[in-house]
């Protein structure tokens, strides 16, 4: 019998069809390798000049900025969905609002290595990249007129990616993105009622169960979520509650770098890397009217792109997953 | 510049990111017409035994169930997500919810013809289509551990159709979808603000604007949404308002196919028949605790399949369209 489970911060439901025993040959998994003509691509080290100005670079001291001798790179996205120029000019046409779109777009170049991934790279290339997710972070933030700053990775084409170089992107928007939203909202509802992080207390039951449990370190745990609406879905979360990614610390910066690591290799053995998503959500920027420190918790979401989504799925917010969390979490430990 | 528009219903933000001219080329279109092995077709005339036994079909009065001579026919999906025996059985887990996947999953065969599609189909199909939704949709009602009843398409590969022979699929489930709370609860604000329906207020404003106007009938509207998620993104709206989809007249039901029809009509010129979505969103069933008849408007939500989601809109829930609606209307009006 197929079950529902619901998630408890956003209360959407997904449908666990596990009801036929799961073969991974019911998974549709791109072949995510780089197939690579890199004379001809612009993230490669000695193309710098194809690309807009660098805005922040890991490189040895004696390269030049926008030369080769990087290790991270970070640009403006060429083909931004956003601008960073100009005022929003908020107006309101009867039940519509508008404004202009006013915000920034980077491009994160995570090695100049085309053809590694995080399925390849050392936990020292991780931490490098989480470096510049923080300190791209700390930069946009002093913009006031950003309200959210979003950082993402699509890899393979099937979750979305156009060049097949490592990159992850950023895009900071003028107002409070709507699924981050409604993660406060369902989180402060909790808050309310039990007077604690229904993330942290997610936590000390996943830790407890250890069923859908895949790894845990000093500072981090990672698990299949009880309400995972894609196969091998996986969040990453803090074990000390902040909200704020911009408040992770050194010592949490490395631990990551390792959680997130070994995770990566474990999803790349259990199904040949495929393609995914991964997203941070976090708490807003310069949104004074929106205190959620108490009771947001800023996590990684990863989600492998290997199930078609249709008609049903944008219709309701239902997902249907052919696979159970802990049957999923098992596969990933034993991989 | 890109600009920000905010869907007034659910406060979706989409980017309209059409400071570029706007090209067909830029959308993968895949081409839909149905290739046809049909001896293998389970949704074929003749082959009425690969498919479970019928729960409706308009047939001709000398034929038997289960055989030729039907022209829509309604069967319980093979490979249901939801299965309709059992009980709930509603559990607590700690922080969690989970109870059965009772639910129905159904599937309208639209047409006997193979090789015909809504691009295609004479008004009179499309109604007798349409009378399929409503008849299934007042006998589901009748189970009471139903909740809501979610009608919806897929056509094309891309939209997530794995049969190619022209159908559409029924959805109930024992919870109210996602989707449709936030659209009651975006419109319940609304009302408690305006003492008005906002759809209501929708269509005065679509109709006196007229600029995303496709076409309007007596008793429907077709526009492009002011907050497009996508190209060609399409909304079919009765003008009368009524919340629930199975209060649908039968003067409205012809008038429905006929507005359906034109705009398939347009969308197919105008797109060589693209992949799409549709769905239609009406107000629960069995939930008296939910009444929204004085603020909820039901309607129909058609979303060509023509450009990729990545991680941005999984992490946000932003879309980003490079077509506004303004140019996409036009386009419609003209094709």
């Amino acid at each position: 019998m197929p079950v529902l489970r619901k998630d408890p911060v956003v209360k959407r439901w997904v449908i666990i069809k596990d009801d036929q025993p799961f073969k991974l040959s019911q998974l549709q998994v791109e072949d995510t390798t780089p197939k690579g003509d890199t004379s001809k691509c612009p993230f490669c080290p000695g193309h710098e000049e194809m690309t807009p100005p660098e805005v922040l670079a890991y490189r040895s001291k004696d390269s030049e900025p926008n030369k080769e001798g990087w290790e991270v790179r970070v640009i403006p996205n060429k083909f931004a969905a956003l601008k960073n120029e100009g005022e929003l000019n908020r107006k309101l046409f009867g039940v519509y609002d508008k404004m202009n779109g006013v915000g920034a777009h980077e491009v994160i170049i995570e090695t100049p290595e085309h053809f590694e991934s995080f399925y390849t790279y050392p936990v020292s290339k991780v931490e490098q990249i989480i470096w510049a997710f923080v300190d791209r972070y700390d930069d946009l933030r002093k913009d006031k007129r950003l309200r959210y700053i979003q950082i993402f990775k699509n890899h393979g084409k099937a979750a979305g990616a156009s060049l097949e170089h490592p990159h992850c992107q950023i895009i900071a928007t003028p107002v409070v993105v709507k699924r981050v939203m409604e993660e406060i909202d369902g989180s402060k509802e909790y808050y309310i009622y039990h007077d604690s992080c229904l993330f942290c207390d997610m936590i000390d039951q996943e830790i407890a169960e250890g069923i859908r449990v895949i790894e845990k370190n000093s500072h981090f745990v990672a698990f299949c979520p009880f309400a995972s609406r894609f196969p091998f879905e996986i969040w990453v979360l803090p074990l000390k509650h902040r909200a704020d990614f911009g408040h992770i610390s050194e010592e949490e910066v490395r631990s990551l770098a390792e959680i997130m690591s070994n995770v990566f290799k474990r999803l790349g053995r259990a199904l040949s890397n495929p393609p995914y998503n991964f997203i941070i959500h976090t708490s807003p920027v310069n949104s004074p009217g929106i205190d959620c420190s108490k009771f947001y918790h800023w996590h990684i979401e990863i989600m492998p792109r290997v199930i078609k989504t249709a008609g049903f799925e944008w219709a309701s917010g239902f997902y249907t997953n052919p696979l159970s969390p802990e049957e999923a979490a098992k596969l990933l430990r034993n991989a």
